[in-house]
């Protein structure tokens, strides 16, 4: 096994990989950021080097820097995490080019992917169902405007190099999307560095269902079932659940089989994620894959009992999965949400100093945290502090378990999303998993600014 | 369903039973000591009630004020939790005579388990095996050697109602016996109001393996594999798992079936657990039963996937078991370390003002607190402070974890039994499963002294 890894990401996730490499015996190199001095990921690590300045360009998406340092401590094998160079075909390359295991999929995989009109001819051709559109890119107002005739409105403008909701907006007619394309390229110019567009088709009170798979060098891959993470604002998910409420045994088997098929297609190797839509007659469609470790993925471990960060380990190092497709069974019920700092009607990020923070312990609670109660939290990152999951014998029990652990929950100095979330699962219509998209616009906008 | 319960118990089981009350939507009360008005049990409950002074008998042990105090509050049961009232026969029999349900077994069945005499000749009477001895109460210390003499040295003298090792020891001549009679017999008069001892065969370098069962009322009954408990101090038990790494397929399931015929013939209620000695051949013999919880129930938990505090207040308010012992599978591994004030190497209660509390959150690591980090650690009661339980794929996964979590546990202000822990869990004896109830004598105290 690797001796040491080098962990190219911050906050929950970073110590969420500092943990697995302790179980694995594996010493861990975190880095970071002159903002993250005083994180608790850095003091949680074997080894900790400073990258530079606060700005993610300096630090974080350094990868030279990150490169050289896991040259100078030895490190065998950088783990990106989600986000940063997770999903960064260059950055895969580079860690090859220098005899570095990069923890996740070949950087061929990951460039195709990470183009979603490429990505939607491989599963078309793999035999998996993708949203009707067209899988050809726009790189002007007119051909997203033909494209969007022929498929017919309302149709998702999207960003091929896209993710995190940038560059993606619903447009109802060829008026809004005259009017949305220009200022959605440059979003996705300025941050993926590519400003191909593309249109599909809406799939209107879509649920988002993803499944998790892992799979190795040997040919062996299997899927862990299915989150629903239906509950989104901003396109950015804020609740997750294993399993969904909506899909059955049936369903559950027909979308790992086109993800299994999937990943055989691709070669695919590592833990990854494809995203579904789902509509009320239970037809599924492609929406993108994620070759990476998802910050959801706790609710799949904790109905499945896998580790899927060690597992990624494992499947990095060489070796074979140790679990078939008959081995994996889910057990409970487990949700996941996201504590943001950001202030809960407007969504706007609430950086700041925390002064108190608080929580429950107990039975089936889980804390992945990026803070403690001292923290500075810095506008540079993603304001996601920690995650909460709460994991029951059946769904009701979890919601009252989460429940109770969300009203225990007290973050003080900034603004948090707290009251949202207990909003969001204290909803007639979340208690019956009765949940799309669009959830927290019809059920609770109105409600918080009214 | 119940619509309110009281918790008559303080500290990390107090808030593990108001947890599992916030699950099935119940109310909780929590009764505090005047030792206990800043303890998180009693801010999160629902409603909470002073109980009296400090001292046990005017607080936990005072049954006629938490019965007052119920019935003013209108709660319906009473979670007993363990210790305190937990195996009191004329409590659960007082809470009957009122008209609210003791979350338990019935009086007669806990006062009959209570004596250990009596609970022997059920056992043989049930076909449960038990350790050689005899079943006649020795009230004189001539009673106490002539059954030694019949069975033979070495035995261990044990109190009749006896329970967290008082009254107990290892005696190797009759000497010893003599010496050792009259302090043991005192000290069982003063705990539990009952001089009777016993004598036992003493199984030597045996392991301490224990059985948790489930059964209602109506007639259902399942057995959730063992835990192993091998590791104690002054016979009390420190680090437990499940499954025990000596117990394989055969002896779990005979040593469980044997549970389930003592359940049986007691016609027993509730959640309980069987002690048995196993010496290294693999033979069994039953120690005692307890009729309550036992700490160390979260290890269970954490690989059957059932929450046995609210299987508990199920059954209580009369529901049908929902497990069969198809349904019960063992998955991973569980160690539990129970966190204790108190010096390390002589044992002796730490009690204080903690300064600092801070500890790792993650997958797989679950914390029972009966503490904050401004905690006034009282000397009135048990110096158990908190529970760290840690689940791994495997007993390997499960220990490297929990050497992970004990590294980041810091409890400042007070003297803790962290090193000793680590010490324990370290140990390659431990680490290859080698264990018995004499381990921390064998291979740490010498160590620990010199």
């Amino acid at each position: 096994m690797f001796k040491k890894i080098l962990i190219a990401n911050r906050g929950e996730i970073a110590s969420r990989i500092i943990r697995a490499c302790r179980r694995l015996n594996i010493e861990s190199v975190a880095v970071y950021s002159e903002a993250d001095q005083q994180a608790p990921f850095v003091k949680e690590a074997d080894h900790a080097r400073l990258l530079g300045g606060p700005r993610v360009n300096e630090s974080y998406l350094n990868a030279a820097k990150i490169i050289e340092i896991a040259k100078e401590e030895g490190a065998e094998a950088i783990h990106p995490g989600y986000g940063f160079l997770s999903e960064s075909g260059p950055f895969a390359r580079l860690c090859k080019e220098e005899g570095i295991v990069f923890i996740g999929p070949s950087a061929s995989v990951i460039e195709a992917m990470g183009i979603k009109t490429k990505a939607r001819k491989i599963m078309e051709e793999a035999g998996v169902p993708v949203v009707p559109g067209l899988s050809d890119a726009a790189v002007s107002v007119e051909d997203a405007l033909s494209a969007a005739e022929q498929i017919g409105y309302p149709v998702m403008l999207k960003a091929s190099a896209g993710g995190g909701g940038i560059g993606m907006q619903r447009v109802n007619d060829a008026a809004e999307l005259e009017k949305a394309f220009s200022g959605n390229q440059k979003r996705a110019e300025s941050f993926f560095g590519n400003g191909e567009m593309f249109v599909e088709k809406l799939v209107e009170n879509a649920r988002h269902i993803e499944i998790q798979v892992l799979a190795d060098r040997h040919g062996n891959a299997v899927y862990l079932g299915e989150r629903e993470c239906s509950i989104q604002r901003r396109n950015q998910k804020v609740v997750e659940e294993a399993p969904s409420p909506f899909v059955d045994g049936e369903l559950r088997r027909n979308m790992g089989e086109s993800a299994i098929r999937a990943v055989k297609k691709l070669g695919y190797e590592n833990a990854g994620t494809l995203e579904f839509l789902v509509d009320s007659e239970k037809n599924y469609y492609f929406l993108e894959m994620n070759t990476r470790l998802q910050v959801e993925h706790p609710v799949t471990e904790e109905v499945t009992g896998i580790d899927i960060v060690t597992e990624q380990i494992r499947i990095a190092y060489g070796e074979e999965l140790s679990i078939r497709q008959k081995d994996v069974t889910i057990i409970g019920h487990s949700i996941e949400v996201r504590i943001y700092a950001e202030d809960p009607v407007t969504f706007y990020p609430s950086p700041g100093q925390i002064t108190r923070l608080s929580f429950s312990e107990g039975p089936r609670i889980r804390h992945e945290m990026g803070i403690d109660g001292q923290s500075l939290v810095s506008p540079f990152y993603d304001p996601m502090l920690a995650k909460l999951i709460v994991t029951g014998a059946d769904r009701y029990d979890a919601i009252m378990g989460l429940a109770d652990a969300l009203r225990a929950y007290k973050i003080e100095g900034i603004k948090t999303n707290i009251p949202l979330l207990q909003d969001i699962i204290n909803h007639e219509a979340f208690k019956n998993g009765d949940m799309n998209t669009s959830f927290i616009d019809t059920h609770l906008k109105k409600q918080r600014k009214g």
